[in-house]
């Protein structure tokens, strides 16, 4: 409470101390912000690109960040027959005129993961054309074998790799706002140019240092949140209609077709019962026949499969 | 602590309501963020201002903001000799090429404030220059009058008028980052199309809407501080060598030239007994005989007053 009083430190240097002892990274390769939104701004607004490859469906911001920048958006349709994996040949195919490539990893919303070599390979190619790839781990934390999909130690072999990083979904600090960002020293330096000079507050800058430092909570998180993703992804598999995909983080992606209703009418459904999914008919590139739901608790898990079963889902 | 795990409110609402019942402003004049410097800068980055004429001294945050968003400073020099106050003439005589007016009111450094009147009839002739006039309020609720001397609330009666506001200063929250702009809705809307969605947490917007309605602590804050003001005022008009300018905030301008010292000399003495002043040396239009301290409780005005003496200030 003391912290409220005086102005966040500028420079988040214990903060940044603590993700460099964690990451392994240099300090000058990592840069705080007021949430991970903030830094995907700010390197929008730096690289003012022409045009952006943002894969469909992903998180609509990385789209609003371009439009703002000033710049357009190219979708790369990630194939529903294919699961909607994301493989290099139809990138290389469609960012001609692309100066920056958007890579959600685990995507959010389909928990489709892009295996590390896979992104090595597109940041190389993406080296020889210029072009900058941004990968975004917001979700990865939650991913038990995240060294076989995370990047962000390369940031310091390929200056045009940038990784966003978010604490605020893992540790569960939504409220307090706080992401990071891993790039080359060069760019983290010119985003602190134009970033806001108090721009984490005193409590995320705290929260941030104590999280990382927790590795007790981290791993039962990860073990706990695993075991339940399995579990709900096994129980959701068993209701008639519904097919979710295979989850990487702390939510499902499902399809609802079979059930003959839509995402709207289910996601609707569900809330008049006070269970709340993510009608994804909102997504590019999505029929409307999505839904996302969280991994949560195990109760909470078994609430929202009650209720589905409730509603008349029948358990095959 | 219930709201960290869930993310902030988008459109701060129930924050922007408390302000609308304080201050007679709808609230689709209204924005908050994460601090009044965010506000700043996305002001500048919405008007990408040609030249923005900006008094010297003042808060240097002005400038850099316009400086990130590609525009020129012109710089409005205030006279010592006036005792920095600002003026209508030099004004028009210098605005020709600039798209943007800053007024910080009270001043930061100076402690200066400019009449009410002064700013409408500003803002009266850049509206019909086609000019945008920003004022930020930032340490107006230290000002005893400040109805002589606000214009908040014509914010929707001038289009071309910008108001900021910050309750990190007189709510001392600036660890927790919470500011406020108000002006025409349509400027408001824009801002909201280019801010980041969840750009001020959960704290802040807590914080916020509980201080606006803490009658008690504003009142009691206003007169301590004004007690105190003029106490360390004439404690330090009465130490030979010192000009202490007369207070409107919580902070007293000082004019150390009679001392012999530099303000950079004074600084040093006094950080040595674990007293901290600012040297305003690295403000623009200022000799380097300026420091500026902050009016504090009654204990602690008394240590730098008798630190100054102790350090040679003989009182007269």
């Amino acid at each position: 409470m003391d912290t409220i009083t005086v102005y966040p430190d500028p420079e988040a240097k214990i903060l940044k101390k603590a993700v460099s002892e964690w990451t392994g990274l240099p300090m000058n390769t990592i840069i705080a912000g007021n949430g991970a939104i903030e830094i995907i701004y700010l390197l929008m607004k730096h690289h003012n690109p022409r045009e952006a490859l943002i894969p469909a469906p992903t998180f609509n911001e990385y789209e609003i960040s371009v439009q703002i920048a000033g710049g357009n958006v190219k979708d790369l349709l990630l194939s529903e027959e294919k699961e909607f994996v994301l493989e290099i040949e139809p990138i290389l195919e469609n960012w001609h005129n692309s100066d920056v490539i958007f890579i959600c990893n685990p995507n959010n919303p389909t928990g489709t993961l892009t295996p590390r070599e896979t992104i090595v390979e597109i940041v190389k190619q993406a080296y020889k054309a210029g072009k900058v790839v941004v990968v975004d781990e917001a979700f990865i934390d939650f991913v038990k074998e995240r060294q076989d999909y995370s990047v962000a130690d390369l940031v310091t072999k390929f200056p045009n790799l940038f990784v966003l990083y978010s604490l605020t979904k893992f540790f569960a600090i939504p409220g307090l706002r706080l992401g990071l960002g891993f790039g080359n020293p060069e760019i983290i330096s010119k985003l602190n140019e134009i970033r806001d000079p108090w721009n984490v507050n005193c409590f995320a800058q705290l929260a941030g240092i104590h999280s990382i430092g927790d590795k007790q909570y981290i791993n039962k998180t990860v073990n706990y949140i695993s075991e339940q993703k399995d579990y709900l992804y096994r129980r959701l598999k068993s209701i008639k209609g519904l097919k979710p995909f295979y989850p990487s983080a702390n939510y499902i992606f499902i399809n609802t077709e079979k059930t003959g209703f839509t995402s709207a009418e289910i996601t609707e459904s569900l809330g008049r019962e006070g269970v709340l999914v993510r009608d994804c008919s909102s997504y590019k590139n999505l029929r409307p026949v999505f839904i996302r739901t969280a991994v949560k608790k195990h109760d909470d898990n078994n609430r929202l499969l009650d209720t589905l079963i409730r509603l008349g889902g029948k358990q095959v």
